[in-house]
């Protein structure tokens, strides 16, 4: 019975888990798997200088961490060359978009994202009662003119990119986002979902300008920095639309842990290069397996490959499933016709080894 | 110039940090403070299992967190002989309130506190547009019996009260506290904050009840846990209420290390009753230099001692800016005439010297 005091938007709300973390898997299929290549999280892990200084952080966690998140937030800064006004770090993207949502986004008012694209920018506009309009995708890429006519069309108050994407790994080049960013309507405000940004060419993205108030762009420790545990992520704008987060966020919400962590990984460039080599190796290791199997990668921006299977939804599903049964954790697009593929992150060297085994067996088990 | 495209409600909250870190005065006195008693931290640190557990749960940080928060939550419902779907977990008690207001209370919708009491809830309310209904503490307790009589003339959607409280360290036995609970008006959720619940005497929490919807209760592993830098608490209530939670919350974001850091200090009963005697000690040595100091320490149950200095609250403020110039960071109560106090977190022996050792310093500098 729900409780009639919620409010009436509340009320309305399912109940859910966005995403099946492994682990739950892992409970459910009574083992581990052998291969955790389904959350894009980065198997090599951070550099042993943010675990080092995380370390040294532990004797400090009794502490409440700084709400102004100092000194990582000027360290960010100085790195992009923008005001530490322009910038606020947050629980990650997902806690940051939450914020934004409340901020921009009243009941019944309108948001523009791509049919597939990250669901829990969706969670977190339905959570404030906005109204989605979705867009298709255009050839495996989110389409910028698209979503720009929609949200000319309705009105939008925000309108999503996510470059590179996921769930596909596509990435557009600079010219074409900056265009996208100069097409905002009035009214609206740009979401640039950047979690990816390190693993894709510089010529991907737009020059930071902070006097540009057509949009705010979100970027996180989770991905090629291996904080995805520690929960922390940025936001860069305008000033002045940054200052709006500190209207409602959870100013004290950051691990104290995380802020030291992300510090000490953002001045470790020399580990950030390394990681970026390994998980191009590791794409192009996929996608030869992907092909060994007679399977179609798409070219990747990511640290995963989506994988073409060149057939329906309910065969990817069938064939995550069975790999899922024989210990490989992959997840898959859910929005046709993206979900003719599925999604395998860049795991260890050992895990795609054990990918290369047991995708055959997979595919053999559902033919 | 404000952000046009912010929802009204937005547009009308002021851009603050509630709360000035530590930190951030020890940046602008340009010294660090030499006894750090002015947050209510636990200075002795979380039990040393605890910070073995986060050390290994280190080498799994570049994983995502469980969104379930399990194992923690069973091993909390274990602890406390509820149901798991009884509890949900989430960034410390102010992430927890943060929600809560969401899901209850919308633009306009009343809420009822005591003046003084916790501004981080006041803030949550102001940041869904809730209308607080102030009522004054009587002889430093917060007034149950005024504060249903407030939420039930004003048709209240939640009623807050903490017990023990912050910032005065009064408690109300949990015969109180249970005739509070059972006298919820009808369409009003009660919100028992128990950040320091672990600091009082047992007599002092009602017997908890997860068929009472009346209720919710917020615990923490920020005080009497050492863990207030990872971010971590949870709410008690009926699965219905608790299942509200998963309507809106970031499902990812409570921090992994925080996780296993929690879940080790839970089982380390003996660490906490330590932790217990060490707190009664150093409310006692408070107290003591109080009266050295001709000041009215008054009977705590947290762990913190609320020091009456006998005059108004310029006074205090005078105080407290010239103890903290002196190294001694403290804070006091923001309402009058609890405003007449400071308030001192219990610290280390060694910062309690200090304290001993600058207070009459420090009054004499504002005589």
């Amino acid at each position: 019975m729900t409780d009639t005091r919620l409010t009436p938007l509340a009320a309305a709300l399912p109940s859910t888990i966005p995403f099946v973390a492994p682990e739950t898997m892992e409970a459910g299929r009574g083992a581990p798997f052998d291969a955790r290549l389904g959350a894009n999280e980065l198997s090599f892990g951070p550099s042993p200088k943010a675990t080092a200084a995380m370390q040294t952080a532990l004797n400090g966690i009794w502490k409440y961490g700084i709400p102004e998140n100092e000194p990582l937030r000027s360290a960010l800064a100085a790195r992009i060359n923008v005001a530490p006004e322009a910038i606020t770090i947050g629980e990650g993207i997902d806690g940051l978009l939450g914020i934004l949502v409340r901020l921009y986004v009243g009941a019944g008012d309108a948001v523009v994202t791509s049919d597939g694209s990250y669901p829990t920018f969706n969670y977190h506009v339905a959570g404030v009662g906005g109204v989605l309009h979705k867009v298709p995708y255009k050839g495996d890429f989110e389409d910028p003119e698209a979503l720009i006519a929609k949200a000319t069309e309705v009105g939008a108050k925000l309108v999503y990119l996510s470059n590179p994407n996921n769930p596909m790994g596509t990435v557009h080049s600079a010219d074409v986002v900056q265009a996208m960013i100069d097409a905002v309507p009035d009214g609206c405000l740009m979401v640039l979902d950047e979690a990816y940004t390190e693993f894709a060419a510089d010529s991907t993205a737009p020059k930071i300008d902070t006097t540009n108030t057509n949009v705010i762009r979100f970027r996180t420790f989770s991905k090629a920095y291996g904080l995805a545990g520690a929960r922390i992520g940025y936001g860069i704008s305008d000033p002045e639309i940054i200052s709006g987060f500190d209207k409602i966020r959870n100013h004290f919400g950051v691990n104290r842990i995380a802020q030291a962590g992300a510090l000490a990984a953002l001045h470790d460039s020399a580990y950030l290069s390394v990681t970026l080599e390994k998980v191009d190796q590791g794409r192009a290791r996929i996608a030869q397996i992907a092909r060994d199997n007679s399977l179609t990668p798409l070219a990747s921006s990511a640290n995963f490959v989506t994988i073409d299977c060149g057939r329906d939804g309910d065969f990817a599903r069938a064939l995550v499933a069975a790999l899922n049964t024989r210990g490989v954790f992959v997840r898959m697009p859910g929005a046709a016709p993206m979900d003719r593929c599925i999604r395998v992150s860049v795991g260890l060297p050992a895990e795609l080894d054990i990918l290369a085994e047991r995708l055959p067996l997979a595919l053999g088990d559902i033919s």
